[in-house]
């Protein structure tokens, strides 16, 4: 068995860790020259690819492992020499331009889009792992014309390396990922952004705060493709923010202790339903 | 040594376990009375206190541990008792007015407001636990004729639980206490409150986004009184926070990748210096 790793971060390089560990052969690719040398002395990459992608045409599976706007262009790239691949996969936290990118690319049978629930605030092949999808929930979305044994492919893949599979539309994926991923790193960005404005630091917080701003941390770059290729579910979630903001801070001062309290009993609620 | 401690929750629990452990006389009120029956069955709280208050005459030091809107009132009713108390004290999360009423009440010599950065989404006795405070800081707000030896006696007193107590002006406190422990509440809670509407449950987060969302639990009365307390700094950073997420909004709307970018790298950055 050989996989394709295009990008060698913190969740494509853990996921080729994982791989390596169970005799995978690991064919890895990264812009960062520094990274791919580092990959293959570690024993991890079996053979790095160049820029052409050319080598990827002996792979079993394909991994794009790249921010979200990179990705359509680099699958576009790999296209000529996907010929042989069985499973076309990828780990981006936004799945819907890509699935599309993939069905207008003739490649949509072959094509199962991944979004791994693990990764945090880390990046970079320095920060990757060995077991970083343990138990973590990995949604997949295939195109409109995947074929049942890509979507089994897909799933024993990510199964093989701990992860725990469940089917999801793309167009459903991206609305509730904007809620559940792209806001909370959007508040902890903000809050982190007007702490650093009133030159306060993350140590002189409580634990509590520390928890609210850890999501800060993580790769501008990769949250930047997140937040443009999934505008318009985030720009309506921002929005929704901008107005429950609105509504609490106009019960706060008019001291409407009952309209506070409901704001508070609506989040404590949800937090004991857990 | 004796202290009196009124409110047993999850703070003034805690504290009475720390105390009680070192030996010390814990008399103790809460207004619910199965937690004073518990406090006292488990041999934390000596003696249960009346509402009248009238035991708090023979403690050394009184602590104040009820919701913030509730202290000054309380602090009311003990006053006839505080003669001979050489520390009047409180864990509250705001400052100015409760420092205020102790001036007001004729009580600023003794008065030293405390405020320990411990504690997190829990509450109540149930959830209350020795050592809390170790290694916690605790920011103590003297009244503007707080005697030296009363900050002496309140700094050493709060060592002996093991927090490292540091100086700071009431106004300041409760101003610097609005962005990084108030704000990150009011968007955890935020947070909580837009997924609930979108009936998504906190399982279905990633480890981020429940980092992100832990406060939500917090007791609502607390955070209410915390609020409206403190609604002049409150009301203003969650304007803040309106501008600066309607700027990155229109910045995803456009497609502004610079923009955003900046508003991702500022957080970032605040992150990396810690």
């Amino acid at each position: 068995m050989k996989v394709a790793i295009v990008g060698l971060g913190f969740v494509g390089g853990s996921l080729a860790r994982d791989l390596a560990r169970r005799g995978t052969t690991v064919l890895g690719f990264d812009r960062s020259e520094a990274v791919l040398r580092a990959a293959r002395r570690s024993g991890v990459v079996t053979r790095a690819l160049d820029a052409t992608l050319a080598g990827v045409a002996g792979a079993d599976v394909f991994v794009l492992a790249v921010p979200v706007t990179d990705a359509p262009r680099l699958l576009l790239a790999a296209r000529p020499h996907l010929k042989n691949v069985g499973l076309i996969t990828d780990v981006g936290s936004t799945k819907r331009s890509l699935v599309r990118a993939a069905e207008r690319l003739g490649l949509g049978a072959r094509f199962v889009g991944a979004h791994p629930l693990a990764g945090g605030h880390r990046s970079g092949w320095a920060a990757s792992r060995a077991g970083l999808f343990h138990g973590a929930q990995v949604l997949l979305c295939p195109s409109f014309i995947t074929v049942p044994e890509s979507v089994e492919r897909a799933r024993a893949f990510w199964r093989s390396v701990g992860a725990e599979p469940a089917l999801m539309e793309a167009d459903e994926h991206d609305a509730r990922m904007a809620l559940l991923s792209h806001l909370p790193q959007v508040t902890s960005t903000l809050l982190a952004a007007l702490l650093a404005e009133a030159r306060i630091r993350r140590e002189d917080l409580g634990p509590g705060g520390r928890d609210a701003t850890r999501l800060a941390g993580s790769s501008p770059a990769m949250w930047t493709a997140i937040a443009l290729d999934n505008a318009a579910h985030v720009t309506r979630a921002i929005a929704a923010c901008e107005r429950k903001l609105a509504t609490v801070r106009r019960a706060i001062r008019r001291r409407d202790a009952a309209a506070v309290n409901a704001f508070f009993e609506a989040g404590n609620r949800w937090f004991g339903a857990d």
